[in-house]
């Protein structure tokens, strides 16, 4: 598990979502949520990696996020509306879950007042992380956004083909190719 | 105020705010907060209009938020991080603010349990709001974002100069006008 999940989940609250979650298997290129579905669950990473992906009416792919083990996975805009999600959550790899369901979490949040800071700790963190990755979009160019995804994200770089790596940057994948053979030394 | 708002907000919450806040005037073309700033306030905006705004080292401007009356006014990541604001919080008419100072809030947060429910609704309708801000700049053709701009903002458009529009559509202000020439009817 990741170290800002371990911080925020006290040792009793994770043996809690322990308990009401559910451990589940999902193999690589399958979908926890597909866009068009109304999630009524979300997920705690154990083992594997996952994106967020969006899909325009043209077939271009745009990688919104990419979750590794210890994250929460969401479609959450859409999970507390109650509406459609917009995004896939894809499994980049053969996965393992905790599974749980959003009404037991409901139950969970409504009943023990211990569970509300930790969400805030939660959307804090999503909250940030959103508006660094709006910021360097709009203010860094591709190749420093692609130094910053390195820093981010070490190791990982093996671990994902390099179209994704692209549509995270957005960028196509020729232009990723150019600047990793610049960065070469 | 707006009814988001007046919702969430309890009577007596408000009551609270206007005691621990300050009103406070600011005139068109001030700043809350400047980009390099780290926030030590937030506010409730009363009366006037502001924006977001991103400059780029180009000096390209980027208008990352629009607010109305009744929204909070933060540049929330820096302020809950204590780092230096990447963002303007530009008044773009003369207003009128509730000033609240971050480490009162804190406290009013940590004594009182019925700030948190409080604040998870916030985060969360700025969650939202973000995510739907990103997908329809990832999918939706400028002249859609247009569209649903002035359904998401009514009556706003003569309260804003065209260029500051365009820069929140994210497209040049040539653009903005051959669009608005194509739907007149």
């Amino acid at each position: 598990m990741n170290q800002p999940l371990k911080t925020a989940l006290s040792p009793q609250q994770l043996e809690t979502l322990l308990t009401i979650g559910k451990v589940r298997s999902i193999s690589m290129g399958e979908y926890f949520i597909r866009a068009g579905e109304t999630p009524r669950k979300f997920a705690l990473l154990k083992t594997g990696l996952f994106r967020y992906v969006y899909i325009n009416n043209k077939g271009i792919e745009y990688t919104k996020g990419i979750l590794l083990e210890g994250d929460f996975l969401s479609s959450y805009s859409a999970m507390i509306t109650q509406t459609p999600s917009f995004f896939f959550i894809e499994a980049l790899e053969d996965a393992e879950l905790l599974e749980i369901d959003y009404n037991n979490w409901l139950e969970l949040l409504h009943k023990d007042a211990t569970w509300a800071p930790f969400l805030i700790k939660m959307l804090e963190k999503a909250f940030i992380k959103k508006e660094k990755r709006e910021r360097e979009l709009l203010l860094l160019d591709a190749s420093t956004r692609y130094s910053n995804f390195l820093k981010e994200y070490p190791n990982i770089e093996h671990r994902l083909r390099q179209h994704i790596i692209a549509s995270y940057l957005g960028i196509q994948p020729e232009s990723l190719s150019r600047i990793k053979k610049k960065l070469r030394p």
